[in-house]
């Protein structure tokens, strides 16, 4: 079997040698691999970012991915190593809440703590295990290692809580902002199953129509739609929505038919 | 056949999970296949600056090459998802003239609009064609596909204006600076076939002798020189020529004997 | 043999198609590579911070493999091109020292001059030998070429001079912070043989006890400890450093016994 693919979701930007050391370590551990960059541009420490990345990117990769995601903030500290499997999917990193939004759709199969000292680098640093933990055991599954091989059996992983909308006795549905785009477009945590002909979203005082495209609207003029991960998005056409209508991450956003 | 190159370039940037979705798809449709970032920088909906990006790119690849090019600001509007052959490589992304620099130097050979559904993804959203529509028809083909199975033949493609340069009567040239990169250095869009010996050129109030290479000048100094791509230049040794000379893009240079 | 893999050290950023050009002649010369990126974003023309980049990337791959390093302050000037082999692995690029910090833990096993025409393109510009003479001569390596296909040996490479830290007659190292990480973390010149128990490190007014990780003090918190690549850093948990510090490049770092 030819090694599996791994890719990599880091908060380490590209100007240290920190994704370059783990790379060396896939390849040296793991001939033929492929590596894939997915981004090393999560903001520093950030979990829930991650998270909200991963549940935007995991579900369009083969079942058999194995997907490293170093946002460590309490690397040295508390928090466990551990790999697990989530749809057919593996995930290699620290036990702090990375995988949330992701277990919100999919069941957990199984997950191990990284205990097995035999699977990591023979010298193991208080400050780096993405490098000296992580990678060689993502290196061990994508050369057809077994899950169970990394360490004893966890029951449970860290979830960390997410911002529910609200369904209010009216039928309108309160969410908010919980990402900005490169583009400017708004993302809130309104899903599609809130969705329902002829409803309209409002945040700030702007009240929106909610269209199927960005072309409904015409150029420079602001528009909600549901986008293709399923969330309610504010956006402009060819244009930021965050910039021109204000709108910043924690924003309150409404949904309401009529 | 191992399955072909597929080259990514948007202006989708890293901090998002578009890119990390188009590579999902990829390596989902088309197992063993290479994908290979080029740049995800490209200004936001700014098809000319994809344009020119890859006039300096694609002519370097070996043929067969499939390039992925999703720079979309019409997307769910009325501009056409197509695939392209041009000098024995592949494009695929929307029909908006993001070839036009290319389509300059090279005869069009093929090209089909991607109306056959059976190629895109079962779900099709309307803001996400890069995912839903683009990668999966760039997969058919990096897996052996034709294309002629992605959809109906076009005769002719949409193309931008490009900025002509001017001949005045005088022999000398006039043109303007269409990129600046990295390191400061001005390119403008008079090619090589304008040089001769002895020529000068100049912009603003600097006039400069055209050059072979930065190092004809003594650090901090400014030079004219036709760079790496065939274009005109105005550089400064180890420093930056736009923030030196107070360049920016539309600048214009003229190029003439003396 | 399977083609090796070649990775990629630059300071072209990604917004240019320098990076995607030189990819395309790996590609062309060398079918079934694997390109690594390892980074683009060494500040422009910073040839040091190269060095000091590899030096925490490159003792983690494999033996065999081909590093491409392209900070090329000198290009089209007196500096040659050159290809090495240190401890195994091979670097391609400019003769302008980039190798200094390796150099200091490896010993140079062999170097050539890039000077044999047939292995570069067939029209060299002045400009770019990143494209025309690096990457042809690494793609040559990567598929089984030998280093002394691509010119003659050379007796010794340039080298920089690298801040060296002081002993003091009390015992104490003088040293300076030489690179600051995304995550504001100061690593300074001081490396973990001047290590001992209970010691201190001092930096502009603050007096740090060395840790072993930065879980060692609580959040928003200073700490020193000897980092991941072996080096004296100081950081601030799950804050930077550099800002809450104000710490830069250059400043002067104190590890003492007490």
């Amino acid at each position: 079997m030819a090694p599996r693919i791994v890719t990599l979701t880091t908060d380490f930007g590209w100007r240290d040698s920190y994704v370059a050391a783990m790379k060396g370590v896939l390849y040296s551990r793991c001939p033929g691999i492929s590596v894939v960059d997915l981004t090393h541009d999560i903001g520093p420490q950030r979990i829930m970012e991650a998270g909200l990345f991963l549940s935007g990117a995991v579900p369009w990769f083969p079942k058999g991915t194995i997907h490293l995601v170093i946002v460590d903030p309490g690397v040295g500290g508390e928090r466990h190593p551990m790999a697990a499997k989530v749809d057919g999917q593996y995930f290699v990193g620290p036990d702090n809440g990375f995988l949330s939004h992701l277990l919100q759709r999919f069941p957990l199969e199984r997950a191990v703590a990284l205990d097995n000292p035999e699977r990591h680098l023979s010298v193991v640093s208080d400050t780096f295990h993405g490098r000296d933990i992580f990678a060689p055991s993502a290196a061990h599954l994508a050369c057809g290692g077994k899950l169970e091989e990394l360490g004893t059996e966890l029951d449970v992983l860290e979830t960390l809580p997410l911002k529910a909308v609200a369904v209010q006795d009216d039928g309108s549905v309160q969410g908010e902002i919980v990402h900005i785009d490169r583009f400017g477009n708004c993302i809130s945590n309104i899903g599609t199953d809130h969705f329902s002909e002829a409803c309209k979203a409002q945040v700030g005082k702007h009240k929106l129509a909610v269209a199927r495209t960005y072309a409904a609207v015409q150029r420079g003029k602001a528009v909600a739609l549901f986008g293709s991960s399923g969330w309610l998005e504010i956006a402009v056409r060819e244009g930021s929505a965050a910039e021109k209508l204000g709108i910043d991450c924690g924003a309150r956003v409404t949904l309401r038919r009529g």
